[in-house]
């Protein structure tokens, strides 16, 4: 069975990995006939109130809180070598561009957890299949942009794709329920809840998504 | 559009809503041409780390935590009448047995949440189809059991289809992927995680209990 990463950053889309997303990338997965290996880095995170939409001021911790969408059934990213996978998924969700990276404040000049970092230069290393989803894709063009110039979509947000220009990665802009691959670099995309309004368009772009790394693993 | 409350109870298996079974009604009712009405009550619960799934001592709230699922459009329930609804449906996870009510303490003598009861007791009134998802038809059992005696779902577990039939409801066994109707009472039920395991079990079950709650409606 082809084991495939993916890679959480909280539990709620304004500190964490966006529920939906999160949810419907393994439900993807699990159609395909694969198997999905949850994981996510050990670092603490500001707490935001999704019913206020305002940071409370205490600290959750990434793995803990992305537990609760893994039910329980995941690992710390640490642990995780590429000899383990044969792809990768980030879902989206501001954790993405705030856990993972700091992205959503220093845009191109975003440093990246080191341990997400070694573990994506490793799967491009070996020439195994990333995707990424909303504003994840950042997480990708901060960490490969400037060595593999890969093709990235997070929709069509101006400020956004041209941070990711920056970085060296090329942007293309991509209808809601659409992908940008990759097939060269290997790195499949789709812009999700950066442009749907539905669930239901976000469970048809992962789906592509997933789809297409599943039939590009060799 | 026909308007689908969502019960939720906290976001994590152990001390809230399944995750991907809440995320899975939400998808089932847009594909539907519905819209879902996320809502929850407004209640403190003690926390459980998903990582060691242990209690920490600490306190959240059902509201709040409810909120990341629905990614901050939800109601305080006690806000909403039947009236409001063409259909509510409760997906599963411990909350429903511990936050919505007290069933996971005390079985057929569990009292149940005054607002949850209230909103379920007036769809019921109104002959307003219900829906109830892996261990969440212990609430409309504990609400509706002596009255209604409806026919519910939780699977196969001895234990709790005991507790389930004392409160007057009549426990149907059902495989993982089927629904229990009761045409009658406008009730249906499905075993997800009761019974899964694979999301794409849950996937097929919760979608075949969301279509029969919206062909119910008239």
């Amino acid at each position: 069975m082809k084991k495939i990463g993916v890679i959480l950053s909280g539990c709620g889309v304004r500190d964490g990995s966006e529920i939906h997303e999160a949810v419907l990338t393994l439900l993807a997965i699990d159609r395909c006939g694969a198997e999905a290996v949850c994981m996510a880095p050990n670092v603490e995170f500001p707490e935001t109130d999704h019913l206020t939409m305002q940071e409370t001021g205490a600290m959750r911790n990434v793995l803990v809180e992305s537990a609760r969408i893994a039910r329980g059934n995941i690992r710390d990213i640490k642990d995780v070598k590429a000899t383990d996978l044969d792809a990768v998924i980030l879902p989206g969700g501001f954790g993405a561009a705030k856990n993972l990276c700091d992205f959503a404040v220093k845009g191109a000049a975003a440093t990246v957890n080191p341990q997400v970092a070694r573990l994506l230069k490793e799967m491009a290393a070996a020439r195994k299949p990333i995707g990424a989803i909303c504003i994840a894709p950042v997480v990708i063009a901060a960490v490969l942009g400037k060595e593999l110039a890969p093709s990235v979509t997070i929709g069509n947000d101006a400020g956004t794709a041209a941070e990711i220009s920056k970085t060296g990665a090329v942007h293309q802009e991509c209808p809601v329920t659409g992908v940008i691959v990759d097939c060269e670099k290997m790195i499949v995309t789709t812009p999700a809840y950066m442009l749907a309004n539905r669930i239901s368009q976000v469970h048809e772009g992962i789906g592509k998504c997933v789809n297409d790394i599943v039939n590009m693993i060799s």
